[in-house]
């Protein structure tokens, strides 16, 4: 199963396999379309944190002394208040240590997220919550739930991710792991920490003045955006079954899809081919000037319906504007959904706007 | 002036400051709000070349070959198509030579961008355009065109932004710049190339089959991230006469500005100040769940309307709800823009849909 979703997610683009020179073994860097969706989840993990509803919260890079007075003055010395972070680490193996890896891998042992990117930089996204202590469990809980809903509702099985127990790792700190089931194991996904002294912060930065003074607590959250998404990847690969077929596909949600919208054209002549090449040209000018991501791809006429669904469907794109004959005499399209294979009407000049409606919500 | 922007980015948390030791100068890093106009400016950036109107467009990082070669097939060998690649590379200067620069610097001499930020890694965010050698001369200068637009559009002085003529550097080889005029200087912001012999493809790669074989263009367009951000501080910042007194503040454009919207209050009583501040708290959520980057200070309903209104400018917000005891009775909201000084009135219902019209177009 991992494998057939590695292979499907290389042959789309998300990944790209190169091989290390006199070993003959695959490794996996993060492709060009892989290289969207983690520009989506990165986008999407900025809305839950640095525009997060209950916080005022500003970004870090680097040093965060700096960062931390800046907010603390901006919220006038009041809790709670938050820091999202971003720190960039290569990895290094030797070659060795990678030969042993691929060893293990082939043996079934050892799979991890972490380990089949072993060539991609670790990108650790950090969001801190600075709260009150007579507030920090109630937000600790609050905080754990949050997370878990952000990846249920992304998700194409959401029942996969779980809460672990509570650890309480010293006197001071207690953390919690998300994770997500896969047949082949469970995957680490996201650790959310407690700590009620945080060393990171001087006695003295951490002091509050409330009805007495007190010492802040922080609860932190880390994920590793490679590890987030092949996560991804990994969610949304299905094998539903067409006309008999296995059909091995992509369901991303249509908030992190590299592309929202793709192209189908069905023509009988070729005056009507290029008649419908032409329109669907001008609709996906229209969807990029609304900064909707849509793929069109000028051979897609030439394949038959099905032929030009199922590449679709492999690359995760959750809508397909179905163009035919009708559609140039009477101006209705018909709207494709990938999960439900079913078909809706749409009126070209609505699609835009309806379009706009369908990727509003979550 | 540039001083006086300067310091009014460092007191709003665009720039921080850090001493060198041992010499006492100053130097500039991008700070808190910077790193969210930095932001801004990027999905600004990637919304032009990535969801391009024209082309399909796939995202690169490190060795090129390989997505090259997936757009190309993605595209089935049709031009054109394009890339974009973020390259971050590390500046190294030696203690002297900053000494050295500074000391320059201080003399009013040899002042850029490039050298201000000169402790911030460089991030050249670079787009590429593969395209038909029959079309290559009207889509450099209709790229052209099209980035000083997306210049001119972000700007508080559209006029500064400048065209170059056509330099022809070698006989393969044309480039242009686009620059921006400021009161101490001229500064280069970025440079359009098109190449008909772009070395770093082979003849082989280039190669595409239309009427007969041609070897494809390229048009390559590169900006340096901290430049334009730089660019963009000094862009914005104005000092306006207000109430007979020179007031500096930051007219960014809605689209790059860190916070969208902020609050102002004005109650006669505690009471109402308290139900005040948990109203703007309730519309500060309500906008952000909808992704609206808001900015609620706790300490804000302490100081006159007036300064409320000057620390919201000199932060760049475009936006201010205004909110007062008549808001309590009837649920009319003042809105006040930064740019016009004056009010609408809304209904706070409506505020959400209304603030969602306001920053949808450009």
């Amino acid at each position: 199963m991992l494998k057939r979703t590695l292979d499907l997610a290389t042959n789309g683009g998300f990944l790209k396999k190169t091989v290390l020179p006199n070993y003959n073994i695959d490794q996996f860097k993060i492709g060009p379309l892989g290289l969207l969706l983690c520009q989506n989840i990165n986008t999407e993990w900025l809305y839950h944190t640095l525009i997060n509803k209950e916080l005022t919260v500003c970004p870090n890079e680097g040093d965060i002394d700096n960062t931390y007075n800046f907010v603390k003055i901006l919220c006038s010395s009041k809790l709670p208040f938050g820091i999202t972070d971003v720190n960039k680490q290569k990895k290094s193996f030797t070659t060795d240590e990678i030969v042993e890896y691929y060893k293990n891998a082939s043996k079934g042992e050892k799979v991890s997220f972490e380990n089949l990117l072993r060539h991609e930089e670790d990108v650790f996204l950090k969001f801190t919550i600075f709260v009150s202590p007579s507030d920090s469990t109630q937000m600790f809980h609050q905080w754990q739930k949050q997370r878990r809903i952000w990846f249920r509702k992304f998700s194409a099985a959401p029942g996969r991710y779980l809460l672990s127990d509570i650890k309480n790792v010293e006197n001071t700190i207690q953390t919690v792991d998300i994770t997500a089931k896969y047949s082949w194991g469970t995957q680490l996904l996201e650790t959310i920490t407690l700590n009620r002294e945080d060393k990171n912060f001087t006695n003295q930065q951490l002091e509050f003045k409330e009805r007495k003074f007190v010492t802040a607590h922080t609860i932190t959250s880390q994920i590793n955006l490679p590890t987030i998404f092949l996560n991804t990847i990994c969610d949304a690969y299905q094998e539903p079954v067409f006309q008999d077929k296995v059909r091995p596909m992509f369901h991303f949600h249509r908030k992190l899809a590299p592309f929202k919208l793709s192209f189908a054209m069905t023509g009988s002549s070729q005056a009507i081919t290029k008649e419908l090449e032409d329109l669907a040209l001008y609709l996906c000018k229209q969807l990029r000037e609304n900064h909707v991501s849509t793929l069109y791809l000028p051979s897609s006429s030439r394949n038959t319906l099905e032929a030009q669904y199922k590449q679709y469907d492999q690359l995760g794109i959750p809508y397909t504007v179905v163009l035919n004959e009708r559609t140039l005499n009477d101006g209705v399209a018909n709207l494709r959904s990938r999960d439900t294979t079913l078909k809706e009407q749409v009126h070209i000049t609505e699609l835009v706007t309806y379009v706009e409606q369908l990727f509003r919500n979550y």
